[in-house]
């Protein structure tokens, strides 16, 4: 009975081996998840189904005392063991199967920096060191705000790289820009602003999430000098921040655009009564002058200042910081939820501290200003002139006609080349009217970069 | 006049070798910033400085135009430079001076593994192995759900060990289990639950954190059997989690109790209408049998299990992980507003695929298992019985008395010995009745067991 039994429920047993019973075990677990042993099933006694299987007795009530432990099986005295009841598994969708688009062969759009270039070696030197050498008490639950030892080395690299004034203590790492912007915004959302001024053109992603923690957005224009903060004395008529609770700046090269606040916006943003998340996405890589330092010096008791690794190291290393103004930073740091790996904090403080941080910048900014200059070489063959080029790993080549980026993209995209038009990045509400393609010409590896440019040129020149 | 002005701001400029104008630039800045030179206050020209200083005029012109750049400054055709007008930094608060509590000689709270045990050399083994070979585009921004490679390798090892019920698809990779809780408990008050039903037994933290979110508690009793989740058939008159949307269970081995729950109850929160929450934290850890199988595979389509990398490796890593029934998938991840590190994600997916994680795991739980021996023999000297031992890294030590616990966590204390009291674990609302210490064996590092048991029975026997 109990063999016909068992090759009914399609257990397959193979049981001439080793690990009886973990097999037996698994075997009937999987058949009663799949239903092959529907609830009620009454179980051959364990003596019957061992003479059948050829196991000792002993294994197969080990398996099915295991089974009722877990759930699986009920035993009454005198009536048995039988499959238990119980709530049948709805099928529920299969494996999301999420056609991952595949990779373009060649990739110009902005945002992300040459992963290729990520410094391997040090990074595991620093791991290493800090593995051997930090009290190991560190591996435990990390201060939500961020290890001191992270927050002392940034406080003093942001100070000497960016003008920032920066206390290790008012510094709360986070897991990349994003998270940073989305706690800020729901701090500032508990504390009852109600809305976010944005940059006209901008990431989508920040601006759906400042939406998803509850703020109104109100678009501010840019123009030639940088964001509109004031609302009185610009000549285009445009509105300002007036109104607003709170200001999303990209004030070192704003995103996408490329452009520089002006001094006197950088005076007004500082003047401002609102507060301003001072995005400092690359902040770093300044080419032509010094770099122009952070807003935040300005009013730090305005200004949160945040940072990133994710354009200097690589976005998936999601580290990154905010200085915060003193009177916000409990409000801040009540909503966090998440904090990065407290061994990684300890790894990019060892990084700072012993100068590879520094030395990795200037080597990408060195690299990065050189592609700038192949760009800014080819297209001007081509009589065409690129803007925004004083910094970062973007540069904006405008297009005559509105109508045009669609075609250019979908044109580069058949020839492997992937682009991104200026249209995607603008905040709804805002007036259409410009036209052009942002390029992020950090994102390829070095040896890709030649033909990716060769491509662009040709699908301009078509 | 520039160099009594210079010397009377304070500027302590040595110029006579290299990089003069940066230092030139950086004392202005400071002088500005720190207020010694005053909003308003007008700047030597730059020949006079510059003659002054004996330096290039250049050199002056170049740094008084940067710092116009950067609205420190002002300057105007025909009145010379001087310092901007700006808001007066509030001074604020000083560095958040927190004196960390020294931290105790030895340690037996409950919640922390041996920090000592973390595999460094597998673990940067495995890092130098993906930094070597996994495709450049990785360091990219990571999927918010988690990395493919990882979500495989858990569903792998979560059925093999665990039993769980785990499609790739269905996994999210969190940063911890508390940031798994509160993503979870955010998505359940967006679908419209209000209660949570906790453990009356339980950290405080998960509790605070829920209510957070928004959720209302209602505490179940914990008795032999682990949580009372039905509400009819138990003896004690005890309610169960009827009325609450969704309940927080720790069925392998109750927090911090130590009970395993009863099949019976086990059925009973299968077939229960709620969500449940199952947090499997040290499920991996089973001494006198085999583990008792993930709750979530007797009900898949209603179970949440939420794994964690922090008993197991270490609570630095912030890495943590969720099985979530298909229908809950998009509300979960909706809530996403961080991600742990890519690179992270790919080391662990490596150590498990390698079969490094297994051994890990067995490695710790043999060290774990002969503590815990250790911990009973040396009580049971003493004519003491803790129970809860059947798993995990803590043991429960009932008291005859209720006013007893805070007395010996005092004394403990004075000896250099952390511990920590039933009491503190305890939710609001519950009746209290029960004393005793949650003793957390796994803590110390190896060679400081001996004395922190040694310390714990003196403390006992006085």
């Amino acid at each position: 009975m109990s063999e016909t039994w068992a090759k009914s429920v399609d257990l397959h047993l193979d049981l001439s081996g080793t690990r009886v019973r973990l097999r037996l075990e698994t075997a009937l677990r999987d058949a009663v998840r799949t239903g092959r042993l529907g609830p009620g099933t009454r179980l051959p006694s364990s003596r019957a189904l061992a003479v059948d299987l050829g196991i000792a007795r002993n294994t197969v009530a080990e398996v099915y005392s295991q089974l009722v432990a877990e759930g699986w099986l009920t035993a009454r005295t005198g009536s048995g063991t039988s499959v238990a009841e119980r709530r049948a598994a709805e099928p529920g969708p299969g494996p999301a199967a999420r056609a991952e688009a595949a990779a373009p062969r060649y990739d110009l759009r902005p945002g992300v920096p040459d992963l290729s270039a990520f410094p391997d070696g040090a990074w595991l030197a620093a791991a290493r060191k800090v593995l051997a050498s930090a009290p190991r008490g560190l591996l435990g639950y990390p201060d939500p705000r961020g290890l001191p030892q992270l927050r002392t080395a940034l406080a003093g690299y942001l100070a000497r790289a960016r003008g920032v004034a920066a206390d290790p203590g008012h510094i709360v790492i986070c897991a990349g820009f994003a998270h940073g912007l989305a706690v800020t915004c729901a701090a500032l959302r508990s504390a009852g602003a109600a809305t976010l001024a944005v940059e006209a053109y901008g990431h989508r992603a920040h601006r759906d999430l400042a939406q998803a923690q509850g703020l109104r957005l109100r678009p501010l224009p840019v123009d030639a000098s940088g964001a509109v903060i004031g609302d009185a004395d610009d000549a285009d008529g445009a509105e300002g921040a007036e109104g607003a609770d709170a200001a999303l700046l990209t004030p070192a090269h704003q995103f996408p655009l490329g452009v520089t606040l002006h001094p006197r916006r950088r005076r007004e943003a500082a003047r401002w009564g609102g507060v301003v998340i001072e995005d400092d996405y690359d902040g770093e890589f300044r080419y032509d002058r010094q770099p122009v330092g952070a807003l935040q010096a300005l009013a730090p008791d305005r200004v949160i200042y945040a940072g990133t690794a994710s354009k200097s190291l690589a976005p998936a290393l999601r580290l990154g910081w905010l200085v915060v103004p003193p009177p916000l930073l409990d409000a801040i740091a009540a909503q966090l939820t998440a904090a990065p790996s407290g061994l990684d904090q300890l790894i990019l403080a060892e990084f700072i501290d012993s100068g590879g941080y520094d030395r990795q910048i200037r080597r990408a900014r060195l690299a990065y200003r050189r592609r700038r200059d192949r760009l800014t070489a080819a297209l001007s063959r081509q009589g065409r002139h690129v803007t925004g080029i004083a910094a970062g790993l973007h540069a904006l080549l405008e297009l005559p006609g509105t109508g045009t980026e669609q075609d250019l993209v979908a044109r580069a995209a058949e020839h492997g080349l992937a682009l991104e038009g200026l249209d995607s990045f603008r905040a709804p509400g805002t007036r259409t009217g410009r036209a052009g393609l942002v390029i992020g010409y950090g994102r390829p590896a070095e040896h890709a970069y030649t033909t990716a440019l060769a491509r662009l040129c040709a699908v301009l020149d078509r």
